[in-house]
């Protein structure tokens, strides 16, 4: 790809894009600024990366608009534009080109069940099993090994990564993204203690939902809900590893980082941002935009949006840091107790 | 299924059951009582649902022995029960029907090696390995894609869902089911450190052992022991994403929530409670009945039966409490101190 | 196995082997000390477990040198070595024989790709899929069902059980064993936020790199780099359930406890030992063996080689404890708090 080429891949999101030096060259790929070499593209969008321009080997760097481009090596050329880090990104994609999960087509492989209906374009990996009732949108991919149980609703330009399975009735949007060894629809860890101390499971009926545009990290849990539906909203993002319990609601655009354990029947709203290992207990509402710092551990409802929470059981962080100062200084404050012991007992003996 | 089916589907559990209202109208389904519409069959087992009585539309509703049937509408019939959230499971298994995790037989695709015994009304779905040696019990179900090592041993009428590994030699009882994802047997995390501190790997040579009416979740690891066995006992239920290592013994009807992890060798004793992200050193021991809260972290052993543990080191709730009142009474303690310090110098400047 | 063909084994390690007793009694296999019956090796390290000597029913115990062996019983060979420990472990992994995870050869329903390299002695099970351009090294084994996408490279002897996902491009090392479950080279978790409050996907380009000799649990998932390379380093040992974000750089030797969580970019030094449960900030460093305790969460980098730490946020352990005790003595300073001001009233009241 010529430099010209990507200076004019670019105009297209950002309108104006200055190029400085040659641009004839060819750029075979993207690179960190600090290990980038003759022919790869690179860019500076935090100062502290500035240091490395001046011996970066880079053909080609993109940046803002505050670095001065007059100072740097002419084998390397800049492009400046507003934001050097989401057109890095374009580029990343653009290089990265598309991604073959599993060959076009239905692998022979493949078991299909009765009454499946598929999209255009759609491809199947090996060994993939597709149940009775299941639906595949236009140019979406299922993986090698995945299997989707029965009457699963798959949308359109979804990517199933391989070794992922889909209990009945699993609903799928579109433009989504699920890594390999997730399991969504399983059943909600649901049980009626008895008399006897025993527990009798409580039937599991309803089913996992998950918004367009989500994508969904590996060897996550998703249970479908007792009744009615688990519903993960629109551009959700999921890690590694994370637990969604039984009848949960997951606001549009929340974020949640890998190893965090959401119970039964908890809501969280939209735009609302998740840290690792935070855990929720069950029936809790967050209201919107609520960051939840990571290791937390929530055991109430918060409805003031956009605040953000920390510690175990969690508080808004304004007190939660405070409580934690006041941890840290309880050195202090037992030597001042002691003082003050010390000096009533001069007084009294005094 | 008749209102009149259903009084007597229920009169089977419970002897005493009353109808009120039209008995000859078709149930379609289950609902909660404040989306029900015509024809669901919906219950009211807690106080504060009463006040969706009046408005539902609920062709039926099971109640219990405190709500006053003649208040509401003619289009609902009541069913009173002694325990109207157990009948009300009992519904929806009812509704649910038998689920279907692969067809009846053995797939054509599943390879089945040698020796194994497979007893009758067993389904073996699409792709399932079943190693050398094995057994499945009667009416078994081993899900498409699920492994089975060598001389694996399962019980009848038991549940694996697809995508399960069991190692060689695990033990798996009667009514159990396993979600999908599962491993059943890995290695434990045993390794001895050598002089240049490196490790080496010390041989697991034991295997997993999993009691009758067993329920273990998705993604969930239970590790074999070194010598001997890793027992899970009679009717525990295992959460999603749950580590279980090497060696442990986790009593009968145990319920243990999603994301908690116990360490190698520890004894947890029958009926307990274990919350979600909750964490056991190694080797310790619990009586009977203990809950542990969730995100709690153990690192000794507790002999009392039947109390509750929180936080991390884990004690007895109401230390934990005691302690975490004085620590959010912090902020105060330090004011006090402070008048006593200014008091004080008052004093000494008299 | 004869005693004496045990004995000699030993002594290829050990050198100076003694032994005490019959040499020409078979042994049948391994047991613990107080579980051994006729015909068991068995073996004592700790002092504790002495007092089962003089009842056990082992035919041969393993001892060190401060056992003295003509106390115990005639029916019972000894053999003394420097770390019987270490001796038992030898002996575990000689009963236990080679593991047979698959048949030697290629399974006639695995799916190899275009241009791959095999090794000779290698092992692929049942519908494993080893995707285009992929090669595996000599008397390796790929487990049932294992799904490598296209350019895998996996190292000689090395045992990935089945069920196992490598994304494109992911590099395994020698002498590697995976668990059945994990994946590697999942795509890291990285959104761009944008204006509108969704995220736009950042490409996930880099890959996963597993050095010799490392061992990875059940259900763990690393995360392939942004760019480069997510680095496991030599020797290393990573337990079930563990999460490796992308672009984390994990010192060789260094030791993963079940369910830790390692953020974004962070580098571990070599020889450390992260407990269960830990979870890691992104972008953080610690240097080479340093230990963190089970359920300690790191929220900033430290330098000091060897430390121990604890805690949440994480501090040295000495600090920490210190902390602990502090906030456990809250009640007593309270109590102390109000006597002083029980006595300053006294004073005032004069």
């Amino acid at each position: 790809m010529l430099i010209s080429e990507i200076r004019d891949y670019l105009e297209r999101f950002f309108g104006n894009v200055e190029l400085y030096g040659a641009s004839g060259v060819v750029i075979t790929g993207p690179a960190k600024i600090e290990e980038a070499s003759e022919g790869h593209v690179s860019f500076v969008s935090n100062e502290k990366y500035l240091r490395y321009l001046e011996a970066t080997k880079a053909s080609l760097v993109i940046v803002g608009s505050s670095v001065g481009i007059g100072e740097y090596r002419t084998g390397t050329s800049f492009i400046r534009v507003s934001d050097p880090y989401t057109a890095f990104m374009l580029l990343l994609q653009k290089f990265a080109g598309p991604r073959v999960i599993a060959e076009p087509g239905i692998a022979p492989t493949a078991v299909i069940g009765k009454g499946v209906r598929i999209g255009r374009g759609v491809s199947i990996g090996e060994y993939a099993v597709i149940g009775d009732g299941c639906s595949v949108g236009d140019h979406s991919v299922i993986g090698s090994h995945s299997v989707l149980l029965r009457d699963v609703c798959v949308g359109s330009d979804t990517t199933v990564f391989p070794r992922v399975t889909c209990y009945e009735g699993t609903i799928i949007g579109s433009r989504v993204t699920i890594h390999s060894g997730s399991v969504l629809g399983s059943d909600g860890f649901g049980f009626a203690p008895q008399e006897d101390g025993s527990y009798l499971k409580i039937p599991q009926l309803g089913v996992v939902e998950i918004g367009d545009d989500c994508e969904i990290g590996a060897n996550t849990t998703i249970d479908r809900a007792t009744m009615g539906r688990t519903v993960i909203g629109k551009g959700v993002k999921i890690d590694n590893l994370v637990q969604i319990a039984h009848n949960c609601r997951i606001g549009d655009h929340t974020v949640i980082a890998a190893q965090a354990g959401i119970s039964g029947s908890v809501t969280v709203g939209r735009y609302c941002m998740i840290g690792g290992q935070a855990g929720f207990a069950g029936h809790l509402e967050l209201a919107d935009r609520i960051q939840v710092a990571a290791k937390s551990g929530l055991s109430k409802s918060f409805s003031d949006a956009g605040i953000t929470l920390r510690g175990t059981p969690a508080q808004p962080m304004r007190d939660q840091l405070k409580q934690e100062a006041l941890v840290r200084g309880l050195g202090s404050m037992k030597e001042r107790l002691e003082m003050l012991e010390a000096e009533l007992r001069r007084i009294r003996q005094g």
